[in-house]
């Protein structure tokens, strides 16, 4: 064990969503992130970015569930069991959700975002700008992740 | 405030890197995660992606700096001053680093990443593949984004 120390967040915000289900799951669909009134000026100048990366605590995950160490993608038994780290698994040792979403507009302390795939009432840790350093070109992806993504374009 | 409750996060591992000060900014520089051993199984299949995001720690950073409300983008008077969620500075509510790395090779419960922005001891929270999800195109990014990419440019 290399690293015993706990380490405390309080959440900066949460989200708010009509969306419910596989609902939120849509690439397209609207949610409001609520960011605490006191960190308002904290926001400022977000707006110049298109685009900002969402850390959100996945609050649903137990304590059993984080101890899992193996998961079929996706709950699909015919993809390879895969260690936890090399999916993106709400099933993690820290539940920490990170997604992509464009941003869409801010009033006060309230961003509008498009494509985040949390629930509502999701608590959010953190709002990061994107910029060209977060991506990589000549990413290689397993063929597990290919066949999946074909098959939500088939089923689209 | 929206959010009171507070979150408990355990380390799932540490970087080691022999770089010092500003070299960990180097994207060519090398560094090992070491992750607990009791989760080397989480790591299964997780060389078949390229890149990887590591979410971590800044854990030099005091409550007093996880209260600042706006900064200059790498502390550049000359560049507007901006709400802390409007730029990727350590001095954040909660000081989770979220860096893109390459994945050079896995044994046991080391990673060896290049570009690695952490300080070695950096306690890490988590590890993710990168997908092409998790970019964007056609974003946009502000003016002082571009204008400090020209300059680093220019003095490499």
């Amino acid at each position: 064990m290399t690293s015993e120390r706990s380490i405390i967040l309080k959440p900066i915000g949460i989200v708010r969503t009509e969306a419910l289900g596989d609902e939120v799951k849509d690439k397209k669909h609207l949610s409001e992130i609520v960011i605490d009134c006191e960190l308002t000026p904290a926001l400022e100048g977000i707006t110049e970015f298109s685009h900002i990366f969402v850390l959100f605590w996945l609050s649903e995950i137990s304590v059993e569930q984080q101890q899992m160490m193996k998961v079929h993608p996706r709950g699909r038994r015919d993809l390879p069991l895969l260690g936890v780290f090399a999916t993106r698994t709400n099933l993690r040792p820290n539940p920490i959700g990170l997604t992509l979403v464009e941003l869409v507009k801010v009033e006060g302390n309230v961003l509008t975002v498009r494509g985040l795939d949390a629930y509502d009432g999701t608590p959010v840790l953190d709002v990061k700008p994107f910029d060209f350093w977060d991506t990589a070109k000549d990413a290689r992806v397993p063929k597990w992740w290919l066949k999946l993504e074909e098959e939500k374009k088939h089923n689209a």
